[in-house]
């Protein structure tokens, strides 16, 4: 039995913009799925997860037999796969839980038959199964699953910045949605208002090559005002709620340096950054919210085999 | 003794946007101020409201007293003046209370001396009342409020469109906030973040322009959206918070087609869209959040003489 395992991500910036060509930079965190397989004889795919056999409208279900048919595909070979998944990350809340599941499947897979395959190449491989079960994916989500690390993505290029280290907080609503619906519900306003949310999604753009610089310069506050606009952008493309907006401004008023939606919105998460004195405040503010905090942070580790 | 009154306004779109010369729509309200004047001898000039003298401080102070010296400046004259201030109005809160005593002040001078002042030259006398308390304002705030009805200002025009027959719901959160400090507030970050902030004003302005020819199809859906997108973008400037957010998805989650700040934000107001069958759900969703609901309309019902 192989066991490869990959870490969730937020999205500092640019998430929805980073769809339509947009820059976005998205860090993994230390919260990971650890997928193990063991290859059988039968020539069938069964998928556990928390000690339950998963049925075929799982998303975890899904990526993970995409990614075994994909594998077979590409590798022109057939197999049957017994996979066990046990995750750190809340399914469906927009911290990349199914990149993580879809690389560490391919990873494992890879493993076990023998075959070589650099961590970013999985993350090509990841991108297709991706893009297979959701009809539209943007190839950062398996590239920072697959790496690690914080991630500038634009277009089709990906490249690493420096390590962050300051305290994060995420604030998980709970409330579960479908990232391609939300992506969805983003393509009607643009098919609608296209000129306007053009240019809405360029001003992401530009928040994110802004946030890139104050990366470089180590300035949080102006990250954490850039998050804030980032923020505003979103709600105005509808892919905020009550929930997640309370869950912001929480964060804001307890101190937080900026807070916004990480992923696809409309549900699943909140990102915070606080500084070294108020994360407990802030920590404390979310909850009070009715939401559940997730002790994560930022981290550099990628896909790995365990 | 000449009583002349004046309607308070919500903006539509644009607050904000406008003070850069993008486009704005603002509306007047069936909510006014009553100015009464008597000149009188003594050269002074007493303000009271509520039956009580006002200081110096107080935001009806300040405006009908620049009024005054606007007027004795402009037309060569001076005279001592006894002014009584009655208003429908809460002040500071984003529905244009200065700009109504403003207007109603002039125009019950006007009327006082004998002279003959159109409603829009009244406007244009109220404006650089407006500039000499606040530092730097909008034309429309005191065209709106002498001309009544639904105005459309793009740069130094302004121009009346057809009138709205649609049920409107304003949520105070009565906290107070000085227009000219949040107004300050959004030149400190477009100075800041320049082609950022720039390029958000103009989606505001695009947001402003759209919203017009969704007035002229009557398409009330497409107004709430584009109302909602507004406030997306008010969000990315800063003008929001915790509360006023609040407010606007409680009316959009009761139903209403959309929701906004109205005026310049942190505190203030929010003017939300409803439609004739759910007017009472949406107020009291407003209700439920510690907010005040003022019955309003809109109207147009400019400047008038008592």
């Amino acid at each position: 039995m192989i066991t490869c395992s990959a870490p969730g991500k937020v999205y500092l910036f640019g998430e929805h913009a980073v769809v339509y060509g947009e820059p976005a930079i998205a860090c993994a965190i230390n919260r990971r799925i650890s997928t193990s397989i063991e290859l059988v004889s039968s020539g069938k795919t069964r998928v556990d997860a928390m000690g339950k056999r998963l049925n075929c409208n799982s998303e975890e279900f899904k990526y993970a037999c995409c990614a075994v048919q994909t594998v077979k595909r590409l590798f022109e070979t057939d197999f049957g796969a017994e996979i066990t998944i046990r995750s750190q990350l809340p399914s469906r809340q927009g911290l990349g839980s199914s990149a993580a599941v879809t690389v560490s499947t391919i990873k494992a897979l890879a493993e076990c038959l023998g075959i070589e395959l650099e961590n970013e190449a999985v993350a090509k491989i990841g991108h297709q199964v991706e893009t297979a079960v959701q009809g539209r994916a943007s190839p950062a989500d398996t590239f920072v699953s697959s790496t690690g690390g914080v991630v500038f993505i634009e277009q089709t290029t990906t490249s690493h910045l420096s390590p962050l280290n300051i305290p994060i907080i995420i604030g998980a609503t709970g409330i579960e949605r479908s990232t391609s619906d939300v992506i969805a519900s983003v393509a009607r306003m643009k098919q609608k208002y296209p000129s306007l949310v053009t240019d809405i999604l360029s001003s992401m753009g530009d928040v994110t090559r802004l946030g890139k610089q104050k990366l470089a310069d180590e300035d949080f506050v102006g990250l954490g005002e850039l998050m804030n606009i980032n923020q505003g952008l979103l709600e105005s493309i509808g892919v905020s709620d009550d929930a997640l907006s309370r869950l912001v401004y929480a964060a804001r008023t307890a101190g937080a340096l900026g807070a916004k939606i990480t992923g696809a919105g409309r549900g699943g998460c909140v990102l915070a950054l606080a500084q070294d004195g108020n994360v407990k405040k802030v920590s404390q503010a979310i909850v009070m919210q009715d939401a559940q905090v997730l002790n994560a942070a930022f981290s550099n580790l990628g896909l790995q085999t365990e």
